[in-house]
């Protein structure tokens, strides 16, 4: 990969020889990790902060690479030297998750076993599953301990498994429009829109790779569904409202009549040629397996050994990962006297807003982070 | 069609031979309106009420056929003898949509010009368009004036373009579930089902009606992305909460996990076998296209001219048309004089709730129709 242009020191992969051992109890093995380092770490080793992406996101958090001047990071209106997230201060990691298709291993990786694309073969990972490999990186890179773990939705879901699963290695954890489990509702829209996928025919049971048609179709409409959900109703209505599309009246036709089909079909092209569709069915079902209370009895037992001070923010108009889901987590750490700071940020954009520029989130994060 | 096992007097179909000229400035004809009564039109022809269906409903609105006693109306809780819309003592017409596939004119039907089905070749029509038929189908049967029209959801829109295009005809107004013009969040789900339809290889630009192998899947999505909309998030966690389906853990793999997954692919499933992928394609188009305010300048001027009486009514838990947008109508009814009652239903069941039986809305029927 190009070098980054602003002051970041690191663009590249590490491997992992050993396999992991997965929740599922199978393992994954061999297993590279791409990630994005800003800033110098400190000869203490002491400022350290973990980046987690959601879903759709990847290693590229902030800056910008050489030959790609347009393609920002994922969260650089927050990291960089000055910001929020000062890299000036901070050592900061970002990594791909495994299972995704961002350069870290995923079902579009080589089976070292077939020579061919793992496709279905790949094993079913877990959010914590994510987080081992993590872990991993940050033992490669010979940090002990995290200052930090930040993330938002599916990045937040990490945080809180890095303060569950690694209780001495990290200080602080930010978790923003997330959830410790998702809804029957959030799990329906997953579910709908791995079935587009694999209704897809070009799907051709997840190994279309050396096809020359993927399955655009379905991982389009997965995409769109998706898409309403980061979005809320209100924030719709700012945006587009029932405004046609280049149009002064309906066209009494199948053509797109409202800017916002016009707006979704678009959302879901441009996600087809940056995304591979097994890793989204992959990715998602992450998500629906997600569950604190499932996997450690409860939220009270899951946060039971945890060090760390907890950070959590909701925003009021996410409706994917609502605001009642974060005070569940707020309160069953308050019940077992965990140090936890709650805030909803007032926003109409619904759960994509941690991914916005927002004064108020600046501040909770530089207040939180100091 | 049997006859109906309850004392319900008709069951069949009127045929219009002039074309129906519709909003898009296209005619339809001949027209085909299947429809059912139940109950006696009374000797000063005093006592019809009109039921508008759904998006998915038909004529059968109430009791059984001889042959398929499993098969009741859909709303038989409210519509028969002794019952809340009593058959003893109103003449109640339901009949099904044009636009649709339950035996009036759709793109399923024969297009006379060509002998074969119309397929996309059928003009779009609206809720405006569907009206129409309806007034066509009272015209036949003799009624110059309804005792009420009454409708939830799709349905509830019908009955105010009743209002407002036949004011004349129209005594009472039940519109239940519904809005004077869609979100653009509600514009987005329809769209996306659309596009799953269209996606499915076996749609072949709607000619598929000659061939082994329909647009199943693409239907199928269609209807799950739908059926999340017309329940609640609460009502998904009383039904289902995270239970697993057939299953103490999960699978690892890419099976059904969770019973609300099982329940939607069930439902998608079991919509295919009675519904047409065009007819979806036209009746959410029709749905797209509902706007009182853009037809008729705004609300207000919209129902400027009416002279019935309004009954509103919105359910609690209902985010695909939400209370909200029930109170905007009645501000409108308010602000122009009208004469309007307007109730919230307290349910957590979601939009579909209207189909369901519930007292207090037995209560407000009954007190309306009084």
């Amino acid at each position: 990969m190009t070098p980054l242009v602003t002051k970041l020191t690191y663009c590249g992969c590490f491997s992992l020889d050993e396999p992991l051992l997965l929740e599922s109890g199978q393992t994954l093995g061999p297993l590279t990790v791409a990630y994005e380092t800003y800033g110098v770490l400190s000869p203490q080793k002491d400022n350290a902060i973990l980046l987690c992406h959601a879903l759709s996101g990847d290693s590229h958090a902030a800056g910008i690479y050489a030959d790609q001047p347009e393609y920002k990071g994922w969260w650089d209106h927050y990291v960089g030297p000055g910001k929020t997230i000062d890299t000036n201060r901070f050592f900061v990691v970002s990594s791909n998750v495994i299972g995704g298709c961002k350069g870290s291993t995923g079902p579009s990786s080589i089976d070292p076993k077939t020579g061919s694309p793992y496709g279905m073969r790949f094993p079913v990972i877990t959010v914590g599953d994510m987080v081992r490999a993590q872990a991993a990186l940050l033992d490669h890179l010979e940090i002990d301990k995290l200052y930090a773990v930040i993330g938002g939705s599916m990045g937040g879901m990490q945080a809180l498994e890095w303060a569950i699963m690694y209780p001495q290695r990290v200080d602080k954890i930010i978790s923003i429009a997330s959830t410790s489990k998702l809804s029957p509702q959030a799990i329906s829209f997953d579910a709908v829109g791995r079935n587009a996928i694999i209704s897809d025919p070009n799907w051709a049971d997840g190994d279309y790779y050396a096809n020359p048609t993927w399955p655009e179709k379905g991982l389009s409409i997965a995409r769109m569904i998706g898409h309403i959900t980061y979005l809320s109703e209100a924030s719709m209505m700012i945006k587009f409202g029932r405004n046609l599309q280049e149009k002064t009246d309906y066209g009494y036709d199948f053509s797109t009549d409202f800017q916002v089909e016009s707006y979704l079909k678009y959302q879901g092209e441009k996600f087809v040629s940056r995304f591979d569709a097994n890793a989204y069915l992959y990715l998602t079902k992450a998500l629906s397996y997600f569950d604190l209370e499932k996997k450690y009895g409860s939220l009270e037992s899951a946060f039971a050994d945890t060090t760390c001070k907890f950070l959590v923010l909701a925003i009021t108009s996410d409706w994917l990962y609502p605001p009642k889901q974060s005070k569940d987590i707020v309160k069953a750490l308050m019940k077992m006297g965990k140090r936890v700071t709650y805030s909803v940020l007032d926003s109409p954009y619904g759960h994509d807003a941690f991914l916005l520029k927002n004064e108020r989130l600046e501040q909770l994060l530089e207040a939180f982070l100091a």
